[in-house]
């Protein structure tokens, strides 16, 4: 086995060996305007009550949003939103430009149609940690859609599920 | 769409769309004996420090030991290591009776052999949320070994990552 001795470069290995499925976050800024992000940090922390986390830098653009929202949608990407995690992580201004979002009904909040699934969610709080922010949110409903493989990050780069061993 | 109400359901529902990389989680109890499940939680929370959290029932068999301890080895798995992933999760009186694990020099953390990398971690904090709790370790040195396909799991079986999108 190869040891790594600085911490920075041995989270960076393993977790380059570590797949993730890909979610997008979005809300609401204290103007209204949409805000929303690339996540692959989303995991479930409980089914009852329902409850999921997910991390953030606090020095991300979505930071100024995030600190005060009330209500996030979490949306699980498929292979048809491939394009959509990609504008997600760009350049923040450019992310709502387009038609492919709507406001769903009860908190207005701004969710893309191309996922597989979304989460509807009321921010129960955050712990800071360093630079870094553990959000732990509670899930109102939600949303399906029609099922398509799911969207992976893996080795810096996206892929889908493969061959099934069990 | 098709919108679900029940909160629970439709965290079930939105996570089987969801796919997660496979880790393992050892440590040892207070006696010193080796403790260790699987998990599918684990994200990174920060590089610079290095930071990582898992996510835990405290209802689980190794709460008694994770409550108090130090120091814990997160292992994300390959596809070589999917019986290993099986026994991490299955009965836990019989998941250190094998010669597949070691104990590393610095902490004698139980550690096993077929994995695709290890992180030793220090515990910082733990926030308990309901009758869960969210672990956030700091990343003090890391193992590479030889690198296979990663493990994940997804729609309730085990997978490899396929095809490369992006």
């Amino acid at each position: 086995m190869e040891q790594i001795e600085n911490a920075t470069e041995a989270l960076k290995s393993a977790f380059r060996r570590h797949a993730s499925g890909v979610c997008i976050i979005t809300m609401n800024d204290p103007e209204g305007n949409p805000v929303g992000f690339t996540a692959t940090s989303v995991t479930s922390l409980g089914s009852e009550p329902a409850l999921v986390t997910f991390n953030v830098s606090r020095g991300a653009s979505s930071w100024r949003a995030l600190k005060d929202v009330k209500y996030v949608a979490i949306s699980m990407l498929s292979q048809e939103s491939l394009s959509l995690a990609k504008k997600m992580s760009e350049d923040h201004s450019k992310r709502f430009l387009s038609d492919d979002w709507f406001r769903e009904e009860r908190h207005q909040i701004p969710i893309f149609k191309n996922v597989n699934a979304i989460l509807i969610c009321e921010v129960k709080r955050f712990v800071e940690v360093e630079a870094n922010a553990v959000f732990i949110v509670s899930v109102e409903s939600g949303l399906l859609t029609e099922e398509l493989p799911s969207l992976l990050y893996h080795q810096r780069g996206y892929v889908i599920p493969g061959e099934r061993l069990s």
